[in-house]
């Protein structure tokens, strides 16, 4: 069989140079070209030395990278994706989106959030949200995949069986989270610079980070009913993860066997969700370089309060190892095909 | 003036050797003598060769210790400070225990949490807690004093104006809280194997920490109602450091500014805690190696819950420091004498 | 074709499990046993969670590892090889160790640096010293292969070329080597304590450590001549990664056009070497989790000195993924199968 | 006794800040006032966070500073001082350069390696180099001070007994560096961006440091020979410290005692040198936020090599902490005013 033709426009950005990674070691997939508007011209592996021998590409333009692919992974900043996947639409060329444009149904809450318009709302009508756990058969017919965030990952897989089988509350559920630096992306920046962020940690963007409407998207989709969140992001001086504490209170007689069972039930036969058995902790270490999501369940009878802990490779399960679990739906091909990978343990 | 005659029982631990750390710095005290079970007869400077020239005495046996000082901190396991404490009292010798066993006042509690009974109830009596931002009267009178966790002294300093204020209910507080590795002791574990901990990051004990209960005494005392939180730890892989990050539903109409004037009122005067201003969030970096709590507040109106977010650094406020400042307060001293420190940047 | 049955005595230990987890991705091999005296009857993802779902296997007996695979892995304290290597031998199966019981030739030496005796001298006969790059054909026909060490790799590939072809002096030569903490092993010390070690950075075993001998003979049989070298390892507060920064002084008139065509003749065949561009420097992060070794070389004309810097995985080039690399020779297969793995960029 | 004056020119810098810090705590100087072209008009503490309450003072213009201040510590890029020296000088103030301009003797040197002429021969005349370790005497009577760099104060105390008493070769020393990356600056990069540093290590400017002129010339002067090294920096990744290991040759028939001798008879008085007792190691981690220098000596006999391994905090050492050591000098202090400081334990 042929290989997928991949293309990464913004390909040495974090995102963009991840999906390279990954497609390195696809069986089915292959790189056929690569952008960059700050390096173009330069090879990807003279941007990361790592790479060198492996992903010698150079980077072209977009256009080239359009021509030459089957399917479109845009690592752009937020709003310049929507021409670029017009384009692919009208095409017939598969486009991923990792960034936001395409993310949030709702025109109102876009612009609230990221000060924008939808260029084309005919083209938004053509997008799929692109979480495979929750709307997998959407996503095999589509072409046009918005590729969640991070967080708007974490903490929806955390949340939904609780929330879906009605266990918890929908109202004061509050998401605690704490994300790599990888988040942040490569450019540097003083609060990243090495000497600053080292033996530091904090809270940013205290219930003002732009995925909390995403996350609400998702978990109101999922449960039928309007859910708010707190949400409070925190940056972990280490490389990658995302550790997704979350909180909401116990519906009265709840039981932690009735949690365990909703969420055995629904992520049972889930190959990259990792429901941890009792009193084990999800950590960040556990996922890392993987599209695992480990996720652990705990009750506090005192208070009444559940509590689900999920982590990913915010790089990977959200970012890059998503969206090629994405591809893969959209092109027929085993969901894990690529992405069989082991985390290492240290 | 003749100085304070210092004795340290258990050096060689993080708590211990810090605690002689600030006392080399502190004008109005010396170390007298230091003890330890495992390193007797070894010079502090051994078991810590960043001493080496500053701090060379050498372990001798609690007795010595007992009998050379004017003020006894212990920093031993949990349940082996109680026949110390009762020696020191008949001696009339000051005695700061850095460990739980005079903690928490309900010995109903401490069997719960700790398994033990209380060995000598009147004692108990003759204990204060010594969390001075909240106790200072009491601990100004008292030679039995008992040095507050470092959970338990973040989560209060967060949460007390608030809950006194009538601002918060005082049902449905959670506390999420992030560790530097040095709270978890000198003893190597596989879980602080620098490989295993080196860019992890995972919650522990979940809703099941032995600081739960004395976190909801200082909350309950404070406010004068029952008050229950929901407790998480977390382990950051960094040293020093912790930062609380507390949620709280908001009492009807309450408003940002409300809070913010409570905490002003409350705090203005306090030479240790630095009410940041508003947009600013506590970091644990900017604490580091001194006695000062900072504290950032929040609302998410959205979802009509407050946050806030304090800073501490757990060997000095969560532990020496805050021992030290104890000290003061019981000699007479001015509270700051010694803890004058400026963090550094970096 | 049947895939290889693979085998892994000491399987709980860092060496042992990272030998498991490249197995995973191996294309012609499968992980048949493994034994742990440590953790008998546990699963190894019980000891390291990261491997859930990819690495249920439980651990057995070492017995049990030699009758159910093809090839055995021993990562065994030094010294407990010698017996299980018979053991193999006698039932025509390969053995790939480790450890250091058959690296060194010399009994003399093993004897002055490791304290024991050469169990079976015919046996030692037997072995092969698996540094592929310089000893490839015999390894092909060798089943006892003594997997170097991680220093012993790195070293030797930054100077084998230079000396070879008479370019350096043989004498004078400085190996001031940089390991990253997984080299000390799994089990918790005093010294890789996370708060002692982080933010730390020291020397250790200050020409006194025994690889030593081990760098010395394989410089000597590439050369021909006696090679001594001053060798001091350090310490470096990161997981993964050797740097060996090699000294030399350059023979008369030696050029560093020479000397890289030198390394070019030697290294231009060799998938794992990448020789990097003049100015670049190797980076022990550009090739963490792969086989890589990266090598740079410089001169500093004033001084008339050679400087030849190499960047390895310790676990991988230095452990687990030479000696798969190894076992594929050993087998017939090609040398890069399972090994062609792209380093991650962070 | 009224208290120096202190100013401070490019204060947010990495160095300047520092040097507020230690006057913060120095009880015969206060910060008079200090400038940045950056921050103009902003609080120190604005700026650095950890500094609230401590260090308030807002950032003015150089003119300002040197009005105010007895003396003026210059924390400027390369080749900016020296306009401001020579206005100090004419006004009869003291002045304390953190920069290279007046480092240099040879103005050929500092051509061929910074790249400018000396704007002002005579000047440079009356600077001293401030080593006070080795240069004291002249230090005492100057008031134009040049401070030396980072590894040009940790490479010179590790080599000069030796050296002085003849016990090493002078030619083919080897000085392998490894830095914190605090020296580098404020001013986030690339290569100190977190993702990018973090769990990774190399050389820079190999053979080609800046830094190189300057220790030749320390050892060229303590030992009345032409001495030249051959110095290789490298970058950890950790905030604070370097190690500096030295090997030099030893001269036919030199024991490890003559060695130590030499070093107890020079360095025994000195109060921030620590000799380490054979066998223990210096490591950048028992020295930091302190003005000490760890030294330990080592002999490979099999090689005839001496190894001489120091330690020291690149910012106080070798930078703000020496810079304030040379005030003292300058102004009739104890030489350890406000710099009797305890390196933390963690």
């Amino acid at each position: 069989m042929e290989k997928i033709k991949v293309g990464v426009v913004g390909a040495t950005g974090y995102a963009g140079s991840e999906i390279c990674r990954l497609i390195y070691g696809h069986p089915a997939a292959e790189l056929a070209a690569i952008s960059s508007v700050s390096f173009e011209g330069m090879a990807l592996s003279d941007v990361y030395p790592a790479y060198r021998q492996c992903i010698d590409l150079v980077c072209g333009t977009q256009e080239e990278v359009v021509a030459k692919s089957d399917v479109i992974f845009a690592a752009l900043p937020h709003g310049l994706s929507q021409d670029l996947a017009a384009q692919c639409d009208s095409l017939g060329k598969a486009f991923i989106d990792m960034g936001a444009d395409f993310r949030l149904e709702s025109e109102e809450a876009y612009q609230e959030w990221y000060g924008g318009a939808f260029a084309d709302k005919a083209l938004h009508q053509k997008a799929v949200y692109g979480l495979p756990e929750f709307f997998r058969e959407e996503i095999k017919d589509k072409k046009l995949i918005a590729n969640p965030g991070c967080y708007t990952t974490a903490v929806p897989l955390a949340l939904v069986p609780a929330l879906k089988n009605g266990l918890i509350e929908t109202d004061g559920i509050i998401a605690d989270c704490k994300s790599g630096v990888t988040g942040a992306g490569r450019k540097p920046t003083q609060s990243n610079h090495y000497p600053e962020l080292n033996e530091s940690f904090t809270a940013y963007k205290v219930a003002n980070h732009r995925h909390t409407p995403e996350i609400e998207q998702t978990l109101t989709k999922m449960t039928g009913e309007g859910v708010k969140v707190t949400f409070v992001p925190h940056l972990l001086p280490i490389n990658r993860g995302i550790l997704a504490t979350c909180y909401a209170r116990l519906k009265p007689g709840v039981t932690k066997d009735q949690l365990r069972q909703a969420y055995q039930a629904q992520y049972g036969g889930e190959f990259f969700l990792r429901l941890l058995p009792e009193g084990q902790v999800a950590n960040v270490k556990n996922v890392r370089y993987t599209n695992f999501c480990d996720i652990s369940l705990f009750t506090d009878q005192r208070t009444g309060t559940f509590i689900a802990i999920s982590a990913i490779d915010n790089m990977v399960k959200g970012a890059a190892g998503q969206a090629i679990q994405n591809m893969n739906l959209s092109f027929g091909l085993p969901e894990t095909t690529g992405l069989d990978l082991v985390p290492p343990a240290f």
